[in-house]
Order: C-alpha cells, then structure tokens, then sequence
C-alpha cells in the first residue's frame, strides 16, 4: 500500500484518525475542473461528512504552461505517466477520454497497486473486462460511476444493491443531447433540424452530433449497463444501434395521439427460451432504438436533458434511477462519491469485488418480439385496405388498431400490430414496399413498456 | 471471524474459492418468506453472479412446531437468542420488527461479532446511532436498505455514491398506502374514506390504517433519511407530522385545476442561514406532511403504491429513485443485496464505514418558508375580499393568485400564496378565523417543489 506523501499520516487501516489520501488528477476539462475545485474548496467539509481527507496531489494536462485560474500552478504537470507512477500518489483518476492513452494510464496505475476512478465510458465499453481483470489481481478498485448517466447512481447499486437480483430488463435514456432533441418535437411540434439546431444552440449538443444523434454514446452506456446486469462481457459493437435523425415529426404527432411518446432508449434484456433457459448459455439482447413508451411508463415524464434508467428484476419489480446524465458539476460528484470510496477502501486494504462473468449469446434480432407502430402513405381507393392487411397477415403479423386519415388523393394509415417477431415484421415492410398501391413507408418505431398488450 | 459450519470451507480471504456464508433469519413474515425463499430457491444462481454462497442456518419464529410448507422443519426454532449466539452462524437478518427483542437480538449479534442486516424502520429510527456505535466497535457491518423504501437502493446510494455531496434536501414519497389513496382520490374524484377502504379492501391498507394515514410511518423513514443525508442523529419524535385523513377531495380537485397533485412528503432539508452557516452547528427541518407538487415534478408521477425519493444535491442536482416501496419480494430483494455485501465484506474482513455525525439544530417551524394553498369559505357580499385580502397583508403573507367560485349565498376563495413564514401563515390563518365573513377555513396546504415562485 502507498504511503501518503503527508508526514506522520500514513494509509492504513487507522478507523480513527483522518488519513491524508492523495489524488492524482488525468484532465482538467469540464469535468476535471468541477472535480478539482470540489477537492480544493470542499477538502474540509468532505473530511467532515465521510471521514477521509483527499489531497490533490497533481493535474496532468496537454498544455501545463497555459495558466488557469482555478488550479495552482505546481499542481499542473505535462507528465501523465509521471504522475500515475508518483509513488506519493494514492489513487487516481483518468478524466481525458479516449482509448489511448487513457487505458495505459489506467493499466500503469493499477499495476502501481492504485485504485483508479474514471468516467470514461467509451474505455469501460470496450476495455472494462481487461481492465477489470487487472484490478481483480492488482487488489485494487476500478470504479466507473460516472461512465453511464452521470450523477446517478446505478453502477453501484447494479454492483451491490441488486447484486442478488435476477434482472429481466434495463432500459435507459442514457443521452440527454437526443432526450432534449426528442422532448423538443414532442412539446414544441420542431422539426428534427430545428431541435438539433436548439440544442446546438444552448450547448446540448456537439456542431458535429453524430456520437449523439447516431446513438454511439448511447451504446456504450447500453454494454456497460449489459455487462453489469448480466454478469458478462459485452462491448460497444456487440449493441445493434438505430439513431434518431429519421424520427420525423408526424410520427411524434401520431405516439401523441396514441398515449405514447418517443424516445431513445438503451436496452438490455434477458430473453427466456421458450423451455428454461440454461445459466450457461443465457441469451440477451442489448440495443439502442427510438421507441414509443406509454405516457404512463416512468420513463415518458424524464424530459429534456435529463438521464434514467428503468430496471426490472425477479424479486425487485420496477425500479427508476433518475437525474442529470452530463454535466462539469453532476459528472464531478459521481467521480467524487467513488474517489471517497476507493480511499476508504484503500484504508481498509479492501477493494469491491469483481462480478463475476458468465457466456453470454446474443438473441438474434429477427427473433425479438414487440409491438410496433407504422405510417403508410397508399393510394386512397377502394380495395386498398384490404390488400395492405393481406400482407400483415401473410407474415403472421396481427393488427391492434388502424387509423385512416386522408390527405386528397392519399391515405395515410396509421397502424399499431400485436406483440410480432422482428423478422415477421421486416419482411411485413418488405412486402408492403412492393405494393403498387403503397407510396411510401414513414415511421416505423417498435412500442415498449406495455408488453402485456 | 467466526468459522462455516460446512467442513474444509473457511469465512475468510479467499477471493477464488466461494466460501460458505450461512445465514441466520429472525422471523418468517411475509419478507422473511419471500427472504427464504430465495435463499433455498436460488442459492445457486445467486452463486454464480456474486461468487458467494449463501446458506441459511436457521429461522427463528415465535411457534416454531407449527408446520410451514416452505420452510424446512429442521431449520425452524423458536430460540431466537440461540440462533444469535450459535458460532456455525456467520449473519443474522432482522425481519420480526419493532423495538424488542429485535434491538437486543441485533446488539447480541453485533456482540458476537455477526454483521447484522436489518429491514425494521422503527428500530433503526429509534436506536439507528447507538446500534451503528455498536457495530462500529464490533468491526461489523450494520446494513438496513430494505427499512426505507423497499428494493430501492435508497440508503446505500445515500452513504456511498453521494457521500462527498453536500445535499440540499431529500423529499420522498415512502408510504405507499398513503400514495395510493391520494392517487385514488385525485384519479377517481374519491373521498378520502371510500379511498381508505379501497385500500383496505386491496391489502394495501391495515384495519387500523393510524401509522400509516396519521404519518408515523413515514416519520420514522424521515428520520432514518435525515440522519444519513445530514450526518446527524434525528428519532421519529423528532420529525413534525401531519397525516393526510383531513385532506378533502375538494382541494385535490383544485389542486389538479391549478396544475398540481396532492402528496404526502417526507422532507429533509438543510437550512442555509442568510449568513453563512457554520458547519458545526446546521439547522435542518425534518417533517412529514401532505403537500401540492407542480404536476412537472418527478414525484408528481409517482402513482399509486409506489414510493420515490427526490435527492438534491449541490454538485449532483436533481436525483430521484423510484420503484416498489413494500411488499415481500421487492423488500426481500433489497435485504438480499445488503446480506451479500455483508457476506463479501465478512469474507474480506471489511467492515463499511460509519458515516461521521455531526450536532445539528432542528429549524423552528415559524421560520419554514413555503407558497401556500387555501380554500375559504366566505359570504358573498360586497367587500369581503377587501377585508379577507387585509388580513395577509397584516401577516406580511403575498397573494399570488385567488380565484373566486360562488356557492349561492357563500363564495369559496382558492388562494395561492407567494413564499411565506410558516408562522406568519398560521397567524393569518388565525386571523380570518376571527373575521365574521368568514365561515370557514377548508383545506390549507404546502405547495413544494416550485420554490423559484
């Protein structure tokens, strides 16, 4: 175990007397910078709340001559590796982003025997099991908070809370660039253009949103979110991503009118074979979508640029875990709740267990089930109806509920279907496409949350 | 540490091999069936995704010859003290409530050096500092997740991923009896008695409904809230409670026409002096009482017997946790979670860490700041207003809005107040009371959670 830099304090198993634990800091970005004023105007009143005072030990940074206001300059290093490897530093934390160098700072440290606390979701998303593994036999913590939906709790009640649980499904909007943008069509009836532009506007969202808007960022969370649930090991390329740039306005309206409303969700699912699943081959399903969610499902009310993820367990039933998913200060808090943890672990030389991991397959897509919402443009003649049902039912695709609503020589037919195979469904659209009375397929968007229907 | 019964397999550090943790219950409610049930039904999988095997020793019960169809006969006993002290077990669960003999069960455990887990709010709100005192000389741990709002991770998240927040204010929704029969009344147009007897008639309500619609439940989870969100020490008598059998349909019918729904809230609030607060001696309010939500505020779509928690933090923001409050399996699962992290910690010879208290000040109630609700009956004839509108202004109370509704002879008057004293109010109140036109002071209610106003 390191020993503190701090004469006469030592890091040890001292329940008493306050131990100094020093922080090495990687980023002074948004979120280094709201965690280091954190560190360096709370100190005193973090010590009193949990009993562990945390020094910052240093700040690595690209540029460590540029002058910045809030951090005292001989704190400010351009040496990352340097820092990782002080052996008067105790515990650090990686808040550059990024693969590289990010892992290898990570890896330098762990093997230095330090716990290490990031944020870094795209690192966790594709390295979390390596890095997990070095943890395991280093002794020492890798926490990750801060990676899925910023401030909000759920790596840790995932890890701890619901460890004994059974999960059947969590489900997320783990974006909140993409929530703003779809609450904004929603409430304000904007254009998918106009509510990127908004967003652009107020800082939401990048000049390039492609990270957002295509759903990768949303898909890390989703393999983060799938690795813990379930216990195995799943990355950012296993999760089948579909963005929201094709969600038009009309259909908006439509899940309006319908009691539903639309929104990006990650989802991570067990899918029970028809006879007992074996514990060996479980399969799951792990993707990001634009759905229609019921007004009255929890998630619906979690508007604008607000994070929250939707579990469902055996034994636990519903559970909502809810708050800011971005943000310097929310981001900054869920890294600080695991740097106090960590230190106090490092006291006890204890460190978190590691979930153990089980195989996993993935459920193959045409196999999942839902129900699904469809706007068809057709011809408006005599016959049509029933040439477009034929197709529904030729791919044993049952019909819930349809709504014409004409638009001169056109029709548009709204449709919501039974619970179908996803497959059944896509070769559904694939017939009606060859319909010579069919103009046009608009939205598609699978129905979540009311799976009983 | 005290050793497995099992042979060759040691309660120890031995982070490959699962270790044997056994278990010992007390009591066979409805949580500690759903608990044992679990525990011989799914020890197994429950193995496999913690890497810990729970076994359960034995299930103490007050008539332990009476046959139970779920339980094991050679597991059950009546000698709750025994199972205690018995060295082969490793853990001890809590499930009988209220003060005796669980606190002296509990103490006898932490005495033996078990880790003990708890789901008795009332205990843990009566003796919660002296019990974690006990554990904290004991080197044990001392876990109670399920005792505040069911499976949802509530106090773990409260002790760990938030502990180096400074919080604001904890608002919960945690008495899903008392949310059910609001959401009856304010959905179906019910009164309060047809709504209670709903309930009761559902099983969400007992026959003699007192702890629950008089607030004592919810008090003692406000205080167990408090005293982990402040640091502090706060008992059920602490806690200022009103319940909700007063609360009329009338005003929960205003209450939606004005845009809000009517909750009871458990709050926890730090009281920021107009000059800096010291540290040392903080004032919080503590208190249990009905209240109008802005129909947009989270908790205000938490329906029926669900429970939620609103956590606001000054780096972490708005949190909220929602999910089951009650119930056997939800809060089953929840003690589960904890039992595992015992185990794990047990295994490791870690024990959590106590959360340092400081002294705190309970904020005298006249200097409570909130917009106000009231419903007053007056004659309808020329200059009541007038002499109505004097009144608050005496008070130093500010109209926001008033809307007149005539009754033939009487005219009813819907107020809503800017932010206002507590005691400027009640004398207000006091005041109309006085008035000869007024015939009638109906329902007077709190609006939170729009405080900007």
């Amino acid at each position: 175990m390191a020993s503190s830099g701090n004469e006469g304090d030592q890091v040890g198993r001292s329940a008493g007397a306050p131990a100094v634990v020093r922080v090495g800091v990687l980023g002074a970005g948004n979120v280094g910078k709201a965690l280091l004023s954190l560190l360096l105007e709370e100190a005193q009143s973090i010590e009193g709340r949990t009993g562990v005072r945390l020094e910052l030990a240093g700040v690595a940074v690209a540029h460590p001559s540029r002058p910045r206001s809030s951090i005292p300059a001989e704190l400010l290093t351009g040496d990352a590796k340097g820092l990782v490897t002080d052996p008067s530093v105790d515990v650090v934390v990686e808040l550059i982003g990024g693969l590289e160098p990010a892992r290898s700072l990570l890896e330098a440290a762990i093997g230095a025997g330090k716990p290490v606390v990031t944020a870094n979701k795209e690192l966790i998303a594709e390295h979390g099991a390596e890095l997990a593994t070095s943890a395991a036999s280093a002794g020492v913590d890798l926490f990750y908070e801060a990676a899925v939906a910023g401030a909000i709790p759920i790596i840790r009640p995932l890890r701890e809370s619901l460890a004994g649980e059974k999960l059947r499904r969590v489900m997320g909007i783990v974006n909140g660039t993409t929530n703003f943008i779809l609450t904004t069509m929603s409430e304000e009836g904007h254009s998918y253009t106009q509510a990127l532009a908004e967003a652009q506007r107020l800082g939401l969202a990048e000049r390039d949103p492609t990270a957002d808007v295509d759903g990768y960022d949303a898909a890390a969370k989703a393999a983060i979110l799938a690795s813990l649930a379930f216990g195995c090991e799943v990355v950012s390329s296993d999760v089948a991503r579909e963005g929201i740039s094709s969600v038009d306005p009309v259909d908006v309206d439509f899940a309006g009118r319908l009691g539903y409303v639309v929104k990006l969700l990650a989802v991570a699912e067990r899918i029970d074979a028809g006879t007992a699943a074996s514990q060996d081959a479980k399969e799951i399903s792990v993707r990001v979508h634009p759905a229609m969610l019921p007004r009255t499902h929890p998630l619906a009310s979690v508007r604008g640029a607000f994070n929250a993820v939707f579990v469902e367990g055996e034994a636990a039933g519903q559970l909502m875990l809810y708050g800011s998913g971005a943000g310097g200060r929310p981001t900054a808090s869920a890294v600080l709740g695991d740097l106090i943890d960590a230190a106090h672990h490092l006291r006890a030389g204890f460190s978190a267990r590691p979930t153990p991991r089980t195989r996993v397959r993935m459920h193959p897509a045409d196999d999942l089930r839902s129900a699904w919402y469809l706007n068809i443009d057709v011809a408006d003649r005599p016959g049509v109806l029933a040439s477009v049902a034929s197709v529904f039912g030729e791919h044993a695709v049952s019909i819930r509920s349809m709504e014409q609503v004409g638009m001169g020589n056109e029709a548009r037919l709204i449709f919501v279907t039974h619970v179908a195979r996803q497959g059944d469904l896509m070769r559904t659209l694939d017939g009606l496409s060859r319909l010579e009375v069919v103009d046009r397929i608009g939205g598609v968007l699978r129905i979540v949350g009311d799976e009983e229907a």
